[in-house]
């Protein structure tokens, strides 16, 4: 794979115009120390639903900002564009991804409602400064993401099942990551699974929906988080006319810092 | 004033029965070691306005449930009956409150969607195992309630000003009160002001905007938490059609354990 360069110390306003200007790449470790976060998009007449599925559903839907119809910035991101400003983009229609997009400006219409969604790459970096390993930016790859068999709690028209994501690590840390990140509950909080994938209907962690496959170091034990691609497995088991969403992991660099979604 | 039984070792649907069958108080210290909540019920064309209003200032409105449009029972609630099972219900027409009622049966339409918002009457049990006085319990009455000069963040049609409930603590359990109550944040969490009451917009401490006044005793400093009558303060401001409110200070008591609503 090529070398990557180092985009670990870029400021979140830089990051955006980088991906404003045509980088296409997953985020994870990009502008460390501010939170990054999923979006999903919907028509003014599937907003009620996409919020309340987000309300029933808070681990794995935790809404940190939502655009008012037509409105393409927010207060987590001055001077950006919610319509640019993401590496990639995934048109739905009738629940299929039609289209990958790095800019969907093309696509945008006024009735548009943008729910920005917590990410557990927010809390990398406090694992990281714990001496936590985070394997996918250790292998420089995307964080691998499983649907699960766990149902999400309807809302509407709106169901679907749980989406989680997966980091390996030694057992000797998983009660320490545990600790550290249910700290984050803004942006997934603790793990909702640890160990055995097949319990919540994984069948083989070397074949992830989502993201790419991550190698598991011998004695590591696989831990699972809620995943904020979760909405748009929604979308994509619920079939609504239209929908768009971010490719997953590659988010959203927003200017909060990821310690402003810690508790004390 | 008469004297109040005893009700703080009753079940929850127990209350709720009281209630259904015609008992008319306010709800602080009943069924201790569980739950109470507010409740703003609103035409479904109202709702998406009500969730957002609600994720933008979410100290002031934790939602802890959602029943969908005609809905008029769920999981918090066992057994119950939201148009029944509150003591005293307020119906807004245009923001005006036209109507005081103990059972909302005859105002009840198929489009109305409950939501139901946590309430710091829930954290009083955790204060009072640890040996912090709640003046308004003591003193028998309903806590004082104020809206502030703090405006909320806007959705939609639906802006308006915070609303807090007042408790004179004495200044040397003000840090324990804060500690204590920082750990349940769906149900206001850490207090919004600590003493001069002007500072927020509050002239007299003696004239609540709703609930009664408490003495304060020599040496206690007024604390402030957000209060769930937020969104009622909203409609109001903001007028729309139609909205019925528990009357404040008489609240849903849920099968929820308090501790649920307590992080680690």
């Amino acid at each position: 794979m090529p070398e990557i360069p180092d985009l670990t110390t870029l400021l979140p306003a830089e990051a955006r115009a980088r991906f404003r200007h045509g980088l296409v790449r997953p985020t994870a470790g990009i502008s460390r120390g501010y939170a990054q976060a999923n979006v999903i998009i919907v028509p003014r007449d599937l907003a009620f639903d996409v919020l309340l599925f987000a309300q029933r559903n808070p681990k794995s839907c935790p809404v940190l900002d939502v655009l008012d119809a037509g409105q393409t910035t927010g207060r987590l991101m001055a001077g950006g564009d919610i319509r640019t400003d993401i590496p990639e983009y995934i048109v739905y229609e009738h629940g299929e991804p039609v289209e990958r997009l790095t800019d969907i400006t093309g696509r945008w219409r006024g009735d548009l409602v943008t729910f920005i969604v917590g990410c557990s790459f927010t809390f990398e970096t406090a694992l990281l400064d714990a001496g936590i390993p985070v394997a996918h930016i250790d292998q420089g790859v995307n964080v691998p993401m499983y649907r699960t068999s766990v149902p999400c709690s309807p809302a509407g028209s709106l169901g679907g099942p749980l989406v989680v994501s997966m980091r390996p690590l030694p057992a000797s840390q998983v009660a320490d990551a545990v600790r550290i990140t249910s700290r984050y509950p803004a942006v997934h909080g603790a793990p909702v699974h640890v160990g055995n994938p097949a319990e919540i209907g994984i069948e083989d962690l070397g074949r992830p929906d989502f993201g790419d496959p991550v190698r598991i170091p011998e004695g590591h034990i696989p831990v699972f988080w809620a995943c904020g691609v979760t909405p748009q497995a929604a979308v994509m088991a619920s079939r609504p006319e239209f929908a768009i969403g971010h490719a997953p992991g590659h988010m959203l660099i927003t200017d909060a810092r990821d310690v402003e979604y810690a508790i004390p």
